[in-house]
């Protein structure tokens, strides 16, 4: 069966210290949390590498999701393993330990089904390999990429070429400062914008998402949402990958890549990241229902709403 | 006559460099840029204090604002002068010069007339001239209070006091958590909350602003709006104050201070700030036309709104 969704990246074990509390061993892994979060909207294939350790409850999960796990390598050796803490805001986590393990030879295989997918997200892993997954997908509807300040800084080029290929460019808002050395993120975005894509999401951890898109020839068109309004957070990892996977996941189930659409992801994908960090690892969106999604994404236009200046 | 809104704080001359260029000698003051956004939607009564080298261009400014300057008083001496610069994304001035000269021995007196107006704006000055004039008014409506850190470090009792008795705080996101001590956002907001305003509005910069309020006995409400993507800033100083000039002037134009007008205010106040960025000092504001402002305020509209998730 063809899905609905192809994901590539990491998959990972994770253990994780914030001012919560510590949780070892958990599911982790950009491609793990993205596909979760997206199989809430519809059917996801994930492409990723495991050691002969992967832990059972991880099967049992992308199993439980309906995740198809036929492009999942499982290799002699151990899985990738990241142990990092988080204190103050949260706002970055300190790494302590990355042994990247199986995941250091990484070479995406798409099965033949997940070829022809409509909706491509290529999590953060090395531009090259992103450029392979390209080469893979016969009639891709939309391609997106994340990435990090370390392919931007060692692999510019692949990277500018994998942005030379894709339908949105996700990005956080220092790293998109980073990579066209623009201090101002509005012209960053079209700068990246005239690199082909066209969308850039721009991830801005507790000031929320924006989206930027081409309108007209040359027009800027804006989108922006907020952060949902945390109290208290229990664990950020993985929240930008589960908001890509809440975006991803609802243009895929709506076949609908309008701007006005891609809002509506923006905002999907806000929720997800939402309910991402109210647990470890992917314990709030492994139990998440959808109609707990519907109710925050309700919320949200309640954040945002206000009347016209003549009302 | 008595004045819609009574703005007390700086009037000052700025010497303001960026990397767009040098500005000597502009008009400055939070009061004078608050006066001057709230001027476009309701009759401001000023309270500053001046020396006899204020500059006959800021008199006529005044005036032709309509702007009550019998609350103004001008004393032998030099008005308050700051120099400082920008660089980079203009995040932070960097101050150079600052001499209070006649601002260090003010003492605001509101005028009979002004004493009885509904709204009450004080901008940053010490929290005990603050009291001093919420003392001095009669019947408000709505008292807001800005501030900044070094009242917060120096003086925090008086400010404390201040804000029991104000109905909107009015703070950036810095501010709140180092007042608080409290590193998120929306638990500092809801301390702020229990001392008595019964709305917060967190200003953030390129981050846009949030509003807080109290809703029901252990409630929050929350909104937020981006601030306007703007390519191209020319000078930051005053966007604060521009954006509570245009916040108070909205909800005194209406007289209406519901939590879905406070919103509506809040938009506004971002449409004052945006303009206020785009020259240098008050000059982009003391030119601004109504449908300018209308025009600007459909665009947050714009960059706002998502359909509903099942449209």
């Amino acid at each position: 069966m063809i899905p609905d969704i192809v994901t590539v990246g990491s998959m990972a074990v994770d253990s994780i210290t914030t001012p919560v509390g510590e949780a070892p061993n958990c599911l982790g892994g950009a491609a793990v949390h993205g596909s979760i979060a997206a199989s809430m909207f519809a059917r996801v294939g994930l492409v990723g590498v495991v050691g002969t350790d992967y832990p059972q409850e991880g099967w049992d999960l992308l199993n439980a999701r309906n995740i198809d796990i036929s492009g999942v390598q499982q290799v002699s050796g151990e899985t990738f393993f990241w142990k990092g803490s988080y204190s103050g805001d949260m706002g970055e986590a300190k790494s302590e330990v990355t042994r990247l393990n199986v995941f250091a030879d990484f070479q995406p295989e798409l099965p033949q089904d997940y070829r022809r997918a409509k909706y491509v997200f290529l999590a953060n892993i090395h531009p090259s390999l992103q450029l392979s997954v390209l080469e893979q997908v016969e009639a891709p509807k939309l391609m997106m990429c994340d990435t990090m300040n370390f392919w931007i800084s060692g692999t510019k080029d692949e990277l500018t070429k994998v942005l030379g290929r894709v339908t949105v460019a996700f990005m956080n808002d220092a790293e998109i400062r980073q990579y066209t050395g623009e201090n101002n993120v509005v012209k960053a975005a079209r700068a990246v914008l005239d690199l082909g894509p066209s969308a850039v999401v721009v991830k801005k951890g507790g000031n929320g998402a924006a989206l930027y898109s081409r309108n007209g020839s040359s027009g800027l068109s804006f989108f922006s949402v907020p952060a949902y309004p945390m109290e208290s957070l229990t664990d950020p990892t993985g929240a930008g990958d589960s908001f890509a996977g809440g975006f991803m996941g609802h243009l895929a189930k709506t076949d609908d890549i309008s701007e006005a659409n891609m809002r509506r992801a923006i905002v999907f994908g806000s929720v997800m990241a939402s309910f991402n960090v109210q647990d470890f690892g992917v314990k709030r969106v492994a139990r998440l229902t959808w109609p707990e999604v519907v109710e925050r994404y309700r919320q949200f236009q309640g954040f945002t709403r206000f009347d016209d200046c003549d009302a």
